[in-house]
């Protein structure tokens, strides 16, 4: 198997905007044009690598995090360039899945979740895309 | 300012052996061989991009993260060309600094952490290099 490359880090914030000018100054790169994926109930931009995850409400996901954890690093994305077979081959090895089959995430990507119950306590994102 | 990479995202686990099992399984990339920091009191080791960072010890910072949050995220780095005017920099934009100078990280490399309270909650690390 070739080695797969991270697609990206994300971070839970309270404002993608604030957010936006601390990344852009650590990295030198431009905010993306924010992105809302009501399903998910966030709003994402990215800089450079960097996944910026606001919540779109109270009772989301994301806004859950905040209030446990305040924010922080959230997750991190693996590309691979076919999803199905990659997540086929992960639950072959025991692994537990939150996602059993691809959905739609930021830019109309194909994307799925494993557990972290299965992956040592790290949300970790596939992203189907060019490796 | 060109845009800085990301150089690597952190992951404190229990154990690097157990870890570099499950990042291998996920990449398809090899771990490289563990190098003790005794002076930050960490085991480390790459998988691809991702560092695994052990605690040596209970009275460590690694090992005060586990019993805070467990198992997870740690920190993302981002690799710059000249580390001191790097810090400068962002000293000079406001930003709190945990090394106000560079010290010897992972690999022999000049590294510096960047205060979570100045970057959202996330901790950050510079790392001296090519970019």
């Amino acid at each position: 198997m070739p080695s797969l490359p991270i697609d990206h880090i994300a971070v839970a914030v309270r404002s993608v905007q604030t957010a936006a000018t601390l990344y852009e100054l650590l990295s030198g790169d431009r905010c993306s044009p924010p992105e809302e994926l009501p399903e998910q109930g966030v709003r994402v931009a990215f800089v450079g690598d960097v996944e910026l995850l606001e919540p779109l409400g109270p009772d989301t996901t994301v806004a859950r995090f905040l209030d446990r954890t305040g924010p922080g690093l959230h997750h991190i994305a693996y590309r691979v360039p076919d999803l199905q077979a990659a997540l086929d081959r992960l639950a072959g090895e025991g692994l537990e899945l939150i996602d059993r089959t691809p959905r739609r995430g930021a830019g109309g990507h194909l994307v799925a979740f494993l557990h972290p119950k299965s992956t040592e306590g790290t949300l970790i994102e596939l992203v189907e895309g060019p490796v």
